[in-house]
């Protein structure tokens, strides 16, 4: 089975920068691209759509929640239709870039606390899920709760990541930070590899929990971030969809 | 030829109501939708989206500047770079409900200021000019201007709309008004035969002065609005699009 | 002890309206004016403050989240500094209009989710009592909850509010509903005399439980506001603080 | 007579930082901290006050547009009571802040287009006039302008700012441009003493023109900020207000 590599990118804002995307596309399969709620505007939407065209990435929409201030980290509570709405709106002009530039849709991948909290919510899960029928794309999320319950019920496409820098709990979550604690290369590439090949990860508690790990999350703003991404994608390389490893090493 | 009726719909905003979108829906052809920058939301945009739908209209992008505080009539000079990725950004939002309801996107039509000021500044016609290509819609603008000029040079289809509520200066443009005086149905009725049969207007100065009259646009908040759509409705009825026409009847 | 009649004003936003301010001011003595998050704008406050100062009503803030879109009323998960930053920035922004009036503030009372989470959230409840410290003013909120606990415990000064037109839980909290439904007059007075003279409600499960009624607030958006609002005014006449008397008989 | 030194700070917003504010506070007399419309928050405002109390700086307001998109430097057209309304909520917010540290306002200084506009546009500088006098407080503002003429007339207290990083043309305007370049610090000395001893620069089209110095602008996103303001700091001191001396050298 193929494994991807995937990162939130276009998270910059009108004359704030956040993160280095270009130095961690050549060792990314996936961008999943801010959508102007909790970060970015259109100009930085439609430029970094650009910049993940000319790697060879798939692109993918990151919505979040109307929180530019909080970053989408902060908790709103919503219904599944206002969810949908919300969804379907940012997801929707995302798309408006991805035509311009001639490029297809890849995936939805919800972010902060949209994300959190559907991870719990039904309501929240189920509106993610209609804006992905919607655009017929499916959904990268986290294994063990409600989210993939709901999308494996729904026959939506559903893959699971895995963050290697980040802390897990006892359940099998990651544990949110505002910030990304940099983890050296070596460590992050033994743990994706015991999650890729064992599905397993240690928790806080040092319990063994399960975890799933379709697709890895590198975190393009943590300091270091393209060297971790050059290792982890060195790492997985034999695993990697071919198109991606192609341009990649080309 | 036909003549087209188009209406501004969707600027409701939370719980804040604006106009009687559906009460004008039978009388007209076109729908403008709000995209979230000037006003609505994406709830507002999915429901009038589904109510435009049910009612058989041509469903178009409303986009406007991000003003909700002044809707999108404050003046805000953009490049013709900011001004595209702002509406790209709002056509594919709407796009994204129009792709949920199975409906296509029928045109463009810029709203408030950035209508006005695009009449004037080449920037921000061929901003418009360049999201309308991206999606490959015609535009409704407004006759003796630059956007006209942007629009025939550039080959992109391009729809004169006129007005029979509001005034006329000497060049033949619209004179924008913060509230929109209501207009006897006989008398707009009159003012709309003229500008269609004719081309012709008269201005504030009482001077003759041309103008196109592709398609006519009705004010969903004026007192009476409906009224008055049905009498224009009836007055042009053997010159609408067909399918209009028997959807209103039926 | 006399009783006050407080009632949320200046929510119309842009060219929204919300609700008939004017209508309800002789019949209030206390106005709670929004402070541009969840509604209103610059230009509203200002027009809203000077409108409360020519009816002689004391003026205060009525902060709430940043949420336009859902009106205030979408919970919003806030840490106690940044509660208290969010409405320190709103009570002083409004404090601006009320120095060019030279009338001073009077109290603070927040709005739809900001006040129902304050009433079970102990970060939240210390956050506005943070701002209320900083401006040296009371807090209407709400009895038999953690909020009212907590001002108590702090020695801020803490008036309860009771409405006339909300189903109360067997806890004494008020059932906050999206639209208000209107109350016959007499049935208004009737409850407010209740909850006035004897401390006691009428739970929806038809329990007697006790709430305490320092301030009764009228919402100036329910149909026939202005005439509940008499009625109630009418009722309590000999309660309310004097000048308020003074002013509506002038 | 003293010349003071100002600085705009507390310009990040949310997650995104922008400038070293810390790093220039203790070479600047003036802060003038931005109020949460085009850049800023309620926590990065009270964190900023809270720090240029600390160093003993005059603490000013620095309103801008509501534009976090475009910081503030997109053109929009407001008219005086728009502009004045505006300016009061954003230096009232500041006000919240400055009260929680009992700390006075010291001054309003106009950012970016709001700033720009005012120069040209006499509805704009008196709107931004009328909220200084609301709050009693004195601009920092540009010479041979509108504004100076209208503040002039209407016996506001004007100081006039000089920029030693930016262009000037030949009416001894500024030339705003988005990217403020670094200026080596002797050059930056060497211009601030020109200005301030023989009010003249030299315009890009090496014409001398008149300009007025009353204030010395540090801009803290340039690289080297702190470096520069030193420098000028030292080259200034014996001419800087009193106080703000002895706690630099403190």
């Amino acid at each position: 089975m193929t494994i991807t590599i995937n990162c939130d990118m276009g998270e910059s804002f009108g004359i704030y920068t956040l993160g280095d995307d270009e130095a961690c596309m050549p060792f990314v399969t996936h961008a999943n691209i801010a959508c102007g709620f909790h970060a970015s505007d259109p100009q930085v939407m439609w430029r970094t759509v650009r910049l993940a065209k000319k790697y060879g990435l798939d692109i993918g929409a990151h919505p979040g929640f109307p929180d530019r201030e909080g970053f989408g980290r902060r908790e709103i509570k919503l219904g599944r239709d206002e969810t949908a709405a919300m969804v379907i709106y940012q997801v929707g002009a995302l798309k408006g870039f991805l035509d311009s530039e001639h490029t297809p849709l890849s995936h939805i991948k919800p972010h902060g606390s949209l994300f959190g909290m559907a991870m719990k919510d039904e309501g929240m899960a189920h509106g993610i899920a209609d804006a992905a029928e919607v655009f017929g794309v499916p959904v990268i999320g986290f294994s063990n709760c409600v989210m993939e319950d709901v999308y494996r019920e729904r026959n939506i496409p559903y893959f699971c990541e895995f963050y290697f820098d980040l802390d897990y709990d006892d359940r099998g979550w990651q544990i949110i930070t505002v910030e990304h604690v940099p983890v050296a290369p070596d460590v992050a590439v033994a743990r994706v590899l015991r999650a890729v090949n064992e599905g397993k990860v240690l928790s806080v508690n040092n319990k063994e929990v399960e975890v799933r790990a379709d697709s890895i999350c590198v975190h393009s703003d943590t300091p270091g971030a393209a060297a971790i991404a050059e290792a982890v994608h060195n790492a997985l390389k034999s695993r990697l969809p071919r198109q991606a490893d192609e341009d990649s090493a080309g």
